[in-house]
């Protein structure tokens, strides 16, 4: 229940945040429902597909297709109004985006792949429904130009197998390494942290 | 037989239309025949890898992929006349349309997909070979700037649905499902009926 | 072992091939380790998605990864002298292309698909890393305008099917087939020999 609710916030922001692009775009309306879709759960379906859990996890579970279909139609609404939303739409994505990774590395473990690849199918779920949001709109890959929160996921899937070390209580392992995810995000954001550039 | 010639003149309108996109590019042979080959199969290839149904459908039937290369070869011959031929192609793109939508609807229902998915299904069949072309050339896809059918393919598979639970005779069902959006398709075309703006 | 030195070859140079284009776009660490990754395993990895071999083949093999992240670390370091190497980078990315293009066709081999889809799944294993690459960098695929090398692998792969009907030892025709598509590569660069333009 607790995760649930979670994962539909981070499904909303996710959502949102397509809708947005889409809209700016000037897409027709099946182009604003698709582009919000593919953002809410491109990366968890590319990660599904790449991993061989199929069908992919929205074909059985209704709930995420009702909160695309119905954030989609009220942020079509009420755009005008949605950036006095800005601040509780950041923390709803970056809750997301902590427990895409979380839920991303759970996926890996649970069929015995490599720690390397679990961090990878984490990152992944959190990070590549922008991606595809991305290059559907014809524009690079906004996060393969200004890393926003991909090391945030690395990190956290780090600790998590750091901890795994130490704790048997997989919950607790999963719980702190979201939240580093989520911390480490606020702060970046907060002091405008970017990792160093490669191009002096 | 009936169903397998309505999908060769399906495969070969959309075949045709990712070859004439392709040769507007300037690209070389093996692009132009690869842009066919995805215009016509990518669709059913994207919800085959969604749903696990793998090998894909076009590796185990050569006849998608004798039908794609004659149709891209002819189109590369004919190319300066295939103009005369518009209106025909324009035929057998709808009732390709039609047919695909249809054929995902159904791979939907053999593995209990909710009816929802089923309809995504089955637009995705007939819509994504178009929007995987569009990201091949570079292009925002079409479909997702001016609806053309998508819409069209939506309003079938609900009649399909609606009608399923009147009727126990699937093939009925499915082909007033498929005249549906075969109809729908070309009657907006006629009255250039589109989806209302977004953007007042 | 000698395959999979040739393997390492092949993922260094293809790694490198995406690292190169991905500075050129200034992007950011994240970006150029994703672009350099996907350009040596993305072709493979869409031919293993396709035909339902999944995980796919780097989630089970950890050399993949430590080969392109450390490729992609001296890269980034050693990127002024770069050029030094272009000769060596082009001969391990003709033979990495070589081998690639004969795993595809045994992958292929291996569930009894036929020869036409064998030898489109090892042009794919070869060809499509490059063609994922130019999409995430928003660039038209660069084989899709000027044809490199696609030729080369169908070519090897029509001699692999020939040899196939007259000796059964099928490591002797790999390596022939391999051969003749590093060879015509060789020989296409050398006398810049290009397919035919479709525009006169």
């Amino acid at each position: 229940m607790f995760f649930q609710t979670i994962d539909i916030l981070g499904t909303i922001a996710f959502t949102i945040s397509g809708v947005l692009v889409a809209l700016d775009k000037k897409m027709d309306p099946f182009g604003v429902v698709i582009i919000g879709f593919v953002t809410a759960v491109g990366g968890g379906t590319l990660r599904d597909v790449l991993i061989g859990e199929t069908p992919v996890f929205w074909m059985n579970n209704m709930t995420f297709i009702y909160v695309i279909i119905a954030t989609t139609v009220i942020t079509i609404l009420i755009k005008k109004y949605i950036n006095y939303l800005r601040t509780s739409l950041f923390l709803f994505d970056t809750i997301g985006i902590g427990l895409y990774t979380v839920v991303g590395i759970e996926k890996g473990l649970l069929i015995d792949l490599h720690p390397i690849i679990c961090i990878a199918l984490g990152t992944m779920s959190a990070c590549f429904g922008g991606v595809i949001r991305d290059i559907l709109c014809n524009e690079i890959p906004v996060i393969f130009r200004k890393e926003i929160y991909a090391t945030a996921c690395i990190v956290g899937g780090l600790v998590f197998f750091i901890l795994r070390k130490f704790s048997a209580d997989q919950n607790f392992n999963f719980v702190i390494a979201g939240l580093v995810v989520i911390v480490l995000r606020l702060l970046v954001v907060k002091f405008k942290i970017s990792l160093p550039s490669l191009y002096k």
